[in-house]
C-alpha cells in the first residue's frame, strides 16, 4: 500500500464512484521492481511477462525503461509493440501457437521463439525462417507455492535433438529455458535447473551447435503473507549457480519476472456484501466480497495464493472466517479449508484492500459471468 | 450435434473465418428442452437459470415461450427485461446481494428475492419493502458430478427464524428453496430436501405463516460422456417426493434449470494447436487445443466435467492424451489425471468438436488472458 495509492482511492471514493471492486497499480513500485531486477542480475536481460499484467502503462514504463518483453500471443506482441517497444525485444515465449500465429509474429519483427518438441521446431522453420529458438526443458517446481505442471517443456534428455532439429531445418539453436515454479520461495532452485541447461550446451557443442542463451525463466515471488527473499539473494544463488556449472564461459542470460515485477504494486478495494452464520452453533464467519475468483480473484484456486487483507476494523479481536465471492457459483469461495482471520467488527459496506494483486487479476476476470462485470482497473 | 449447428460450421469454415474456437447454440434444441421440463413437471413454473448462457436470442426464445427467469445480478436482471420477461416472472436469486442492488431490481419491479440469512433478510425489509422472499437451506449434494459447497444456504433448524423475521419486517415469507448439486444424475435426491421443507412449512405454520412455494432449485443433468436419466424421471420422482412430505397440500413449486436447458444445445468447435510428447519413453500425448480453461472450459477444473469431443479421426485406434488449453498458464490443463482417450490420427490443426457446451461457457471466458479473446459465439 502507498500513500499514491490510499489518495487515489479516497479521491475516488469521496466522487462516490466506489460502486464496485477496483484494481490499482502505482508505477512508481513498478520501477522500483525493474531496477532490483536490473540491480541484482546485471548481466541479465529482463523479459517482462506480459501476461502478469498488460495494462499500457505498465508496459510503456517497462519499455521506456529499456525492458524486454516476453508474450503469450499475437495480442499481445502488438500490444507490447503499440508501448514503444521494439521488435527485437519481443520473445514469443509460448511454447503453444498457431503456425499462422507464428508467421503473425515474423511479419512483425519477432525473431525469438519458445520450443519444446520437434513439430514446434517444423512451424517455426516454415512460417519463420531463419529465427532464433529455444528449448524449454521441465524441472520440478519444489518450493514454489504455485508448483508448475508438466505443461511445458520437455525432458532434458529430449532437449539436444529438438535443438539439433532446429538447426537443420535452418533456424539458430539458441538456448535453453525453464520455469522453477511460480512464487517460488527457494533461490537455490535454480541450481537444478542450471546443471541441466549446462549438460544441454555440452551435448550440442559435441554436436557442433554453440547454444548462446539461458532463460532463467519467471518464478520470482512477490510478498504476499509470508516474507520471500529480496531479489538480491535470487542473483547471488543463480549467479553462483551459473559460474558452478558453467565455468568462465557463462552464457547470454535472460529472466522472464511477471508477478515479481507487479503483484507488489497493485491494490484491489472490496466491499463487504453479507457477512452470515449457517447455523447458530457455526464456528465461522461467511464473509462475502463483491469480488471472487470470476472478477479478478482467480489465483485463490486450491487456496494457493493466499492475499493479505487489510480492513478498516484492524486492530480488533479478529476470528475465523471463510471468504467468499459474489456469485451464484459454489466453486467462488476464496478461502475456506484454511479460513482466514478477519476482524471481528468487519460488517456489511465495509471495505477492505486485498494486497499484492498487481499480478494475474484482470485479465483473469471474466467477462460477465454472472452478469458481474470484469474488474475495474486504474494505474497511477 | 445437429444438422443446423453442422450446417453453420461448414459455411464458417468455407469463409475462411474458422480462426479462433466457437461456440454454436441451436436453439431448437433449447426449444424442445423447455417443453421437456414443462411437459415433465406440468404444475411447476420453470425459472431458466440466465447465468448459465444469458445469449439474447436465448433470453428471447424462453421469454416467448412463457418462461420465468432465475438471476444473479442487476445486468442479468436488465438482460431479461430487454429479451422480453416482465419483472413478475423474474426471481433475483442471488444470496448474497448489495442493498444498492435490491433496491435497483425493486425499482425495475422485480418482488421475489432469495435470501439465507437474517442480515440479508433486512436489506431486503429496507430496500424492497413488501416483497417475497424464500429462504434457501443447505442440502448435501450426494450424487452430483459438480457437489456444491457450503456456499449458499443455511442449516434447515435455521431457516424458520429467517423467514419469520423477514414475516415481522413486513415482508411475505413466501417459501423454501435448496439445490441438490449441479448435474445431478440421482432424481431420488430431491426427497432429502423436500423433506426439511415439508418440515419448515409445518414449524412456520405454528407461528401462524403460512408459506406458498418451494423452489426445487437447479441441477438437471445434461449428457456428457455417461447417459443421465431423462427429465420426465426427474418429474416423477419429485411429484413422489412432493405427495410424500406434502401430503394433499402440495404447494406451489418452480424450478431452475440452466444446465438442463442448454448445455446439450451448444457445440464447441476447436482446433489442436500442438500435439507432442514430453520424453521419448512417455506414454500419453500431450494435445494442445485453442481453447482451454480461461477462454470456455472453466468447468473443467478439477476435472469435473468430462465433455464429449468428436474429431475427424473418430474411428481411428485411439491411445491415452493429456489434454491442455493454449495459454501460458500451467493451470490450464483439461484432463490429466484421467487421461483422455483420442484417435491415434488426430495432428495438428485437426479440428475438434467439443459436446455439451452451451451452458457455463461463454460468460466464464476470461477478458483476455494471455491475450487471447473470449469465446465466440453464435446462436442459431
Amino acid at each position: 500500500m502507498t500513500d499514491r495509492i490510499r489518495e487515489f482511492l479516497e479521491a475516488r471514493r469521496r466522487a462516490g464512484r466506489d460502486t464496485g471492486p477496483c484494481l490499482v497499480v502505482d508505477l512508481d513500485i513498478v520501477r522500483d521492481n525493474y531496477q532490483s531486477f536490473a540491480r541484482a542480475l546485471p548481466d541479465t536481460r529482463v523479459f517482462y511477462a506480459v501476461k502478469a499484467n498488460p495494462a499500457p502503462e505498465v508496459l510503456a514504463l517497462l519499455a521506456r525503461l529499456g525492458s524486454c518483453f516476453d508474450t503469450a500471443s499475437v495480442v499481445e506482441i502488438e500490444q507490447t509493440l503499440a508501448a514503444g517497444a521494439t521488435p527485437d525485444r519481443i520473445s514469443f515465449g509460448n511454447t503453444i501457437k498457431k503456425e499462422r500465429d507464428i508467421a503473425r509474429a515474423y511479419a512483425l519483427g519477432v525473431r525469438l521463439f519458445a520450443v519444446d518438441c520437434e513439430a514446434e521446431v517444423e512451424k517455426i522453420a516454415r512460417a519463420a525462417p531463419g529465427a532464433r529458438v529455444f528449448c524449454r526443458i521441465l524441472c520440478d517446481g519444489d518450493g514454489a507455492e504455485w508448483p508448475l505442471s508438466r505443461k511445458f517443456g520437455c525432458a532434458p534428455q529430449m532437449a539436444p535433438r529438438v535443438l539439433e532439429h532446429a538447426h537443420r531445418l535452418g533456424l539458430t539453436a539458441y538456448g535453453v529455458s525453464f520455469h522453477v515454479g511460480s512464487q517460488q520461495r527457494d533461490p537455490g532452485m535454480w541450481d537444478g535447473a542450471l546443471k541441466s541447461a549446462a549438460e544441454i550446451f555440452n551435448d550440442l557443442a559435441e554436436r557442433g551447435i554453440q547454444l548462446q542463451m539461458v532463460n532463467l525463466g519467471g518464478g520470482f515471488p512477490t510478498k504476499y503473507l509470508k516474507n520471500v527473499p529480496v531479489v538480491k539473494a535470487y542473483g547471488q544463488a543463480i549467479f553462483r549457480a551459473l559460474s558452478k556449472h558453467f565455468g568462465n564461459r557463462i552464457p547470454e542470460t535472460i529472466i522472464e519476472p511477471g508477478r515479481g515485477m507487479v503483484g507488489n504494486a497493485g491494490v484491489i478495494e472490496a466491499e463487504v456484501v453479507l457477512v452470515s452464520r449457517k447455523s447458530d452453533d457455526d464456528p465461522v464467519r461467511w464473509v462475502y466480497l463483491d469480488i471472487g475468483k470470476f472478477n479478478g480473484l482467480a489465483e485463490t484456486t486450491d487456496e494457493m495464493i493466499r492475499y493479505p487483507i487489510r480492513t478498516e476494523a484492524d486492530g480488533d479481536a479478529t476470528a475465523p472466517c471463510v471468504l467468499a465471492g459474489p456469485s451464484c457459483d459454489s466453486i467462488d469461495v476464496l478461502y475456506e479449508k484454511d479460513p482466514y482471520l478477519l476482524p471481528i467488527g468487519l460488517e456489511i459496506g465495509s471495505k477492505v484492500l486485498i494486497e499484492g494483486t498487481g499480478a494475474y487479476t484482470t485479465t483473469y476476470s471474466s467477462v460477465g459471468f454472472n452478469g458481474f462485470p470484469p474488474l475495474e482497473s486504474f494505474v497511477i
